[in-house]
């Protein structure tokens, strides 16, 4: 019976693994798919960050078409971290996200969350909102980089 | 008062420039930032193509996610295309990009509004209309490739 579980589980968790790894042909377009995502997302959350501290003048039209980018965005490199591709090209992926799996999962999703709050935030055409909902998401960015991004990129 | 003219058309032109420019610290950051929105764009194209084309089945969701995604990044890449931006980090621009300006705004354009009907067409659930939309966007992706991506990266 708990051989059967077992089986079911491997199988189920196969299953599930399936989609994420069938969209990258090889470990190196995933790192690309991922680094990319994150690439424009950290762009877009920082031209937010830059009217939230005044570097930059408040313009709700375009805070609230960075915050939907950003949010579009977010659910979106999870799957560029399948196992393996901490090699393939240079990358700053510990191996962390593969041993404490839950772990970042947890602060991944925590990430998503904050994102969305901030893309509501940001079509209130609230500063102050906006300004709220950035310190979260500046939160989990720092989190998941303290945790899971290497300082120096792999060879 | 043609000096007067032209040098408010200089000015006009400058304070135009100004936004995209100022979004970017450097030439790397701009290239990186084009070349991640087209890295994700060209994921979820080649993923809605694999439906198209019967390489993968047809699922509506996840067709309808990432035209969406595709519809979301579509406007961004142009305004990484910074004069100067040519050089900075390997990359594929020509230099027709900036000395046929008009022929590669029109390109790009195109693109767009090709990517806003496939995104019509995926929100429908229709096949047959995403097939038709992609058809179109994949000819603008092609166009603009031709004409303005070199076959190698830059040094």
């Amino acid at each position: 019976m708990k051989r059967l579980l077992m089986a079911t589980l491997t199988a189920a968790a196969v299953l599930a693994a399936l989609p994420a790894a069938a969209q990258f042909q090889k470990p190196e377009d995933a790192i690309k798919y991922r680094q990319s995502a994150f690439t424009v997302m950290g762009n877009h959350v920082g031209r937010i960050g830059a009217m939230a501290s005044g570097r930059a003048p408040f313009d709700a039209k375009l805070a609230a078409e960075s915050a939907n980018i950003v949010a579009t965005l977010s659910t979106l490199p999870a799957a560029g971290f399948v196992p393996g591709s901490d090699k393939g090209m240079p990358n700053r992926a510990k191996p962390e996200i593969w041993t404490d799996a839950a772990k970042f999962k947890a602060a991944n999703d925590k990430m998503v969350v904050e994102v969305a709050k901030l893309d509501v935030a940001a079509k209130s055409g609230s500063l102050d909102a906006i300004k709220t909902a950035m310190g979260a998401v500046g939160g989990t960015c720092k989190a998941c980089h303290d945790d899971f991004r290497a300082e120096k990129y792999s060879n």
